[in-house]
């Protein structure tokens, strides 16, 4: 069985779900490959170095010699956003394949480049668009491909939470633009990912953005508090989307429904085991909890109702990826897909600074 | 004590309606006058015969001898919407108060001319909201009002429902545009009125309408099924709306949530006596049941929990237009109001319709 | 078409819910006889002359005259527990059709006693346990019938409510054992009711009840705060229920589940117009809504989702009892149920007691 | 650091559940020691072998030879329950400490004979109650012991699933006796644990036991299908718990609620991350989402709302058990705490087959 060689650059919370779902997949899952954690990186070799020991590392080293090292096949990049570009190109033009955390990149021009850089070097690429691997949108994305729903009418969205709700809260990168701040980037774009995932692609936006809070720690702040915007997808449905970071009372509200001829479907992370369906002629709108149907719930729970979390949707991410590795049809988002993500963003910053309806075709 | 003559015209389902609110409202009520149920006018005399009997009014009769009865000071209107002008013109012409059905008009012409004749007669005037006569609306507006949401930032509301959804369902007034027929007017004009009524004048609007099932019966639709709407408020906050009779599994879905820098709260008409709330620093959303610390409450009980119907809405509404004609201060949508939602509702359309932001101060 | 003269004897809370239920029901259904309001009795003549003027009573008068005016069919009686008994046998020698409000007596001796008397009068009778008249426990009820669930396996329900948590809580005649006292007397009873309504009769009981708050306002307490136990139906099915009124947070919490071997429902009181159902190989437990397909919603709206009051369910138990005086066949509890009901409390009662199981036919 | 020698009996689910764990607890934590998984063993050894390599075992042996291990400190039992005892016995008198799934024994003889030796030996021991370790229930327990609550007044549960409710389920050793079969061993011992982890010792209980199929695949079944029973506690708090394998529609329903002078609180384990709460004088219920102020929770995630997974409170379990291994103070259950629940449910067999109530201290 082939040997695959993994590199992760990052140590933060980020790098360590990781690393906890390299160490979970080969229990869960039977891989057509033997995992072999070669090295971990950091800008703080020291932490680098305790890392590595206690995730299962079999060194620590900085982040070019990873690249550079031959016994790894696949790096991954959990690094400040704005490192992204440099690492990924490096690791791309190094012929490995890439498996890059989410934003891709702080703009809208670097995520174009590192799209094309994919393409040329013709490796797998992966972008952490965790929430896209619940088993339940899995089941969601089939029934809609399936015609369950019937034709796709509207979609509604938020993603809402309270962690910047404070105006005291501390300036961070997120504050940075160059760093792909604001609410918009952080959270819309998990939303708009989502919403492209399932419905495909959107022509065109219009939207709204707000920056309430104009200072933070005595900085100006130019990035978005709260964005809203109209969506028109590619098969005809209608979209309305909100996102904010300061709405009290959330904490992880990437919530939709789904609207078609035939039904209406709904989900929120805050529960992530659930859908709450309703098929035309039915009685009312039934709550769907996870269940071993679900191939990614069954491997790990053969009972329903147990219940999947968040670090579990990570290994299921990094399982699609190694299948992918394997030669299995791409389930997951690659550097394509990212691209499109930020050419979604950049779409309605546009048309919010423009006060227009903007065609993504015109980018 | 002063008797006030009552005549209602119209005896469908929101002719009963009014019926058993006047009806009600006495035994509900301390009031400062004696009801007259004095006429009851219908297109088909021998159905306003039976109801007048059935109902308490005293006698029955067309609807332009009910405005000239002088017995009569308040005309309720609660016929098909393109009458509504000509009868409520005929009633402000002859000096009598008038309470009106929703939609006031089916144009925004019409609404202005209504409007105007009722600054000009100077009588009291009151058009259907119902919905905002509900006690957890006036306790969310008092909410609002004191600041206990602090600044508010955001509104995102849908009203929804799948009566419509069928693409069998017959031809109606409702798909009629010179009724006042499409989902935006019919449902959407609710939700604008609701928005309005908790978070002031919205200054500008981009929208989205569709028709989705393009005939019905045979017969060429025109009006929208679903809509969808970013709106900006005076007040500085962002709107989000979405409304459909399409979407499956919907009953009565006049929900929304409004965010501000110190809570959130989420009302949904399907559960009209509730509120979930979350106030900043708290532990979660809290679950609110209407009780008798509301005055529009305790006069139906004097133990919580025990919950109000929608008719009881209108009883509430009916108190509130008695209380009005008796020199309390307004508290219920007046001709100028309907007026006001006519214009969110044409300013939508025009944005719609021209694919860009329209200001209302433009209209 | 007959006339059917009514006396009412009380004028607090559920004397002014029969009054409104007595107007409300001729202009909500067609009825069979038409409503003559001859009179109210209160203790106190002036709020019963006041009363019978707001409430549209033709006079007022004192209970002894009122069940002795021959214009009077039908009495109703909203006064304290105490008095139900007297006033009953009064009535039902006089040979007037009962309506009484729960619990009809205060010991099992008098609900005997009144349960022989309407036996021997020959007379309708009937006790206003309100909850079952809700068209979605109708609707619940048929279900069962039909063998929807299949074989009933268990019921689990509590009624619990929090108006007695606080221990400063004046002592009233909920506290006093000779007036019916006690949360499962007061609370238990309209649980043990809707079980025995949905499910049949129970043999046999064991409890366990407790008194938390051993005085109130320096009154000894000796009726129960708390009380549960476990019930076995005829039917095969097993009980498992709880009451109290020191339950922090709840208002109206009337709640059960039964399971069968082909589903599972659940109902909560304090939302009325919902059911919680899960058929066999189903997907979820689905919400349902009440709507129109319900008789007894449809006579409140055409439209489904628009929910009904507590009052309204008041004015449905008003017109079963109407259409059993024109010769209906029996849906609503009469005084025999109401005596099951006291056979059931006291059997309780008994087991907790004597610490052991209680068969109901050893009573 | 001192290491930890692991050995591992079992390949099933649990088997799987346990070794993900121990892979997962130190990425996870920061531990005082270093954990080494020495062996595996199945009674199929190509199994024990295929499993010990895919995860991350040195090797694969019978169980005799893996408790004879000098490197293994620990043994884990993960095999079906009738193996439970003399497994933990013979660890045990190696003196090796002892992991054991739950049920801990077949009987309440075994059980007394594996306190007993438990204590003889004077080591470690643990007994996997795995939902205890879920940070919302250590939330709990903290509440409750602070006082939060008030004086505790009442527990309501259920555990129901509906996995045996097709009359065609095969016969298992679930439904064996003397493998501890039947929804009151299998479903309910995990509710007493938790009622007796939360309020502490019951005295007393009275139940209600069903077999409702009485025969699968034509063998005769002695084991219940659902029970009921009051349980009285040393605080005086009152219990009524149900218990079904067969109530269609609920897939891990392990549901309480505690009621206390103070407030309310309501848990459900198919929504393992929140909690329902009301505090005395509250506005409502809230609904708690696990954040990460729970140190169970952080350990995994530093944002809120991210929500953990079944599997995940198996890592806190193993965590428990290194840090008492490394003398902290004893948070889990251990084989005394088995014993105890194994009393409850011996106790609550006989007041069924001898329909009386049962005091614990006769047993």
């Amino acid at each position: 069985m082939r040997t695959l060689g993994i590199g992760l650059i990052g140590t933060g919370f980020m790098g360590r779900a990781h690393a906890l779902a390299f160490r979970q997949v080969s229990a869960v899952f039977e891989l057509p490959m033997h995992l072999r954690l070669v090295a971990l990186a950091d800008s703080d070799p020291a932490r680098a170095e305790r890392c590595a020991a206690a995730w299962g590392f079999e060194q620590a080293c900085d982040w070019q010699a990873l690249i550079a090292d031959p016994r790894i096949d696949l790096v991954a990049i959990t690094t400040p956003n704005a490192l992204h570009c440099p690492m990924a190109l490096a690791a791309l033009e190094a012929g490995k394949a890439v498996y890059c955390e989410k934003p891709l990149a702080v703009s809208l021009d670097q995520a174009a480049l590192l799209h094309r850089a994919a393409q040329a070097a013709g490796v797998v690429t992966r972008v952490g668009f965790n929430y896209q691997h619940n088993p339940m949108i899995e089941r969601l994305r089939q029934m809609i491909a399936a015609g369950e729903l019937g034709e796709i009418l509207a979609f509604q969205g938020e993603f809402s939470e309270d962690f910047m709700a404070d105006p005291q809260a501390p300036f961070s990168w997120r504050c940075d633009p160059m760093q792909a701040g604001g609410a918009l980037a952080d959270l819309g774009s998990h939303l708009l990912g989502m919403a492209r995932h399932l419905l495909g692609e959107v022509e065109a936006v219009c939207a709204d953005l707000r920056t309430v809070h104009k200072q933070r720690e005595g900085r100006v702040i130019e990035v978005d508090d709260q964005a809203s915007a109209l969506l028109r997808f590619a098969n005809g449905a209608s979209g309305a989307i909100s996102t904010s970071w300061l709405k009290q009372g959330y904490k992880n509200h990437l919530s939709f429904e789904i609207s078609g001829t035939l039904g209406t479907v709904a989900f929120d992370q805050e529960r992530l085991n659930e859908l709450r369906l309703y098929r035309r002629g039915g009685e009312g709108f039934q709550r769907l909890l996870a269940g071993p149907d679900l191939p990614g719930y069954a491997a790990f729970s053969p009972a329903p109702g147990h219940q999947l979390g968040y670090n579990e949707l990570k290994t299921l991410e990094v399982h699609e990826l190694i299948m992918a590795l394997s030669g299995a049809t791409k389930a997951g988002s690659d550097f394509e897909d990212a691209w499109q993500v930020e050419r979604m963003t950049a779409a309605i910053r546009l048309a919010a600074a423009q006060e227009r309806w903007v065609r993504l075709a015109s980018l």
